[in-house]
């Protein structure tokens, strides 16, 4: 490989997601040409395709950047099986990429559980990191918050709870410019005495840490945007991620159901559901660049399966921003600094 | 007392609520009065306050019917001291007229953590039950569907799942007339190898039972409607129903703010609110008549806070159809007949 040493590489995953190689390709080019100065992208799948998308686009990108992978996970693969199976794996040559030193980070919208499996297998987690973790960005009343996690470690133990909030309140103050990110552990009441075995641990650590820690929240503050980073473990994080989803084809088919009561109502509709649009519009992944998964020796950012060209162009460039801030390094002198495992 | 023993009698706090007892002795009175052949309503609470709404609104009702209790659990007492330091509180004294077989049934929309302790400890669990469950109704695209555990047992293990399917199961069927209610256990996925410990190992005990247990279910599946009981902690349920409440209050933060942008979409959210206003009128906790708490040994009918007079009303008559449909015993019942505990 010809690509310059000195440069930021982005090991782009072009077979993953339901769009893909499509919507990889095309968003992957776009993020490398526009931030030439910045960082490369290295298009790893199937080379045929990709170089088919790429001439029936008249798109200017060099070959050395397209990585042959020649097999796929795809996303109905079981995540473990597939990843120690299919070896040849774009996703796996991603990751091997960044063993080698040959990219800095890894962008994905494929089999998510294939993802995760596979960086925090292959990359190995940070020394004392228990478990790593995903985040993922919520729309706010005031703007933007984090919850960790989100499906990476579905049984937690308090100090995973506290590991996460220290990754998050990094990633909060680095990538988006919050001085002292506050922290939240999501429980069933304010009061420190709420909780279940696990929150309620967490509870001590955090409160001895010298991270910016507020105590409990509660599910109903999760949009309000009162706290920068939530923690709670993988399993409640996924649920009430897509306990939201639904609640959105809820209220569409409820739309939808009421406008066809009658004709009025039809119209009524058909101007409010433009307003909710624009209104909901702030729960569009695409805007947010993916999610990252920290705590491993590495950068992986994890999109949507549904992601779009702009997706993936704003998920490598959040992956480059990951790079450029240097979290994973932070992340490891932090656990050194803040007294979290002195319990 | 002078009241029926052949009726059922359900005791109501007077005392509990953000109303009370206004909305409590209006709503509870009319309910007695509405159902005179059915049941009688004890009002309980301090006597003079009760007394002089009663005599404000010229109402009708037997003197004998109102309780005296002069202490009051407050919304923000600590509910396990507040339920064994205030004895003469009328969540005690309502416990109390249970457990004397003065009353039938207990009606409260006070502190619920004291209703659920004063209920759990003092009227106690029936046998072979680790856990009360508080069961929530969500409505969903299809009806409704309910969501134990919300909030009782906050740590669960596998059995006490499983027993919140068994229990849930069998009010869905009585109370909401389902014939067989297909119960799911909420989880990160829909494959059986997905969840957590507890939720892993809950499933395996429903497989084996004769429950109609259709396997996991999402976060997204909640307000689907392709599952009557959906099962899980209370920690998680817990944070989910609250979660839905803040969504609510996050979607009319937004529609302020959009609506103040300028006059247009002032105009067009003028519009949306009210039909959405209408849509949205299936979460109204009101028309639902409370949750109860299963597992006890007698009837606790729990409402929000905030309950109005028709709310309380709702509560008072879901209290007697519980009672009518017997459902404390056919608990009891099933716990022999299903195989929950032979693994």
């Amino acid at each position: 490989m010809s690509v310059q040493k000195d440069k930021c590489r982005i090991a782009l995953d072009a077979m993953g997601g339901d769009f893909a190689p499509r919507s990889a390709v095309l968003g992957g080019i776009e993020a490398h040409l526009e931030n030439a100065d910045k960082f490369e992208v290295l298009l790893v799948g199937k080379k045929e395709e990709i170089q088919k998308i790429i001439s029936e686009n008249n798109l200017n990108f060099p070959d050395e950047n397209v990585i042959h992978a020649e097999e796929v996970i795809e996303m109905s693969d079981s995540p473990t099986v597939a990843v120690k199976s299919k070896l040849k794996s774009s996703i796996n040559v991603c990751i091997d990429l960044q063993r080698q030193k040959k990219s800095d980070a890894f962008v994905s919208a494929g089999n998510t559980g294939a993802v995760m499996a596979a960086s925090t297998l292959r990359l190995g987690r940070i020394e004392n990191i228990g478990r790593p973790t995903l985040g993922t960005i919520v729309p706010t009343v005031k703007g933007k918050s984090m919850v960790f996690d989100v499906g990476a470690s579905v049984d937690c133990k308090p100090i995973h709870l506290a590991e996460f909030a220290l990754m998050g309140s990094i990633y909060m103050k680095e990538i988006f410019q919050i001085p002292n990110p506050s922290i939240g552990i999501l429980s069933v009441g304010e009061e420190e005495s709420k909780g279940n075995e696990v929150s309620l641990a967490a509870h001590k650590i955090l409160s001895k840490s010298r991270l910016n820690f507020i105590g409990n929240v509660e599910g109903r503050d999760v949009l309000k945007g009162n706290v920068d980073v939530i923690v709670c473990d993988g399993f409640v994080g996924n649920i009430i991620l897509k306990f939201a989803e639904g609640f959105m084809s809820f209220l569409k088919a409820k739309l939808k159901e009421y406008a066809e009561i009658n004709i009025i109502n039809k119209l009524k509709i058909g101007i409010a559901k433009k307003s909710l649009k624009e209104i909901l519009g702030v729960f569009d992944y695409q805007q947010y660049g993916g999610v990252p998964l920290l705590g491993i020796n590495g950068i992986t950012i994890i999109g949507h399966g549904s992601s779009t060209p702009l997706a993936i162009k704003n998920m490598v460039i959040r992956a480059y921003e990951t790079y450029e801030k240097n979290i994973t390094e932070r992340i490891r002198k932090a656990l050194q600094e803040f007294n979290l495992n002195n319990q």
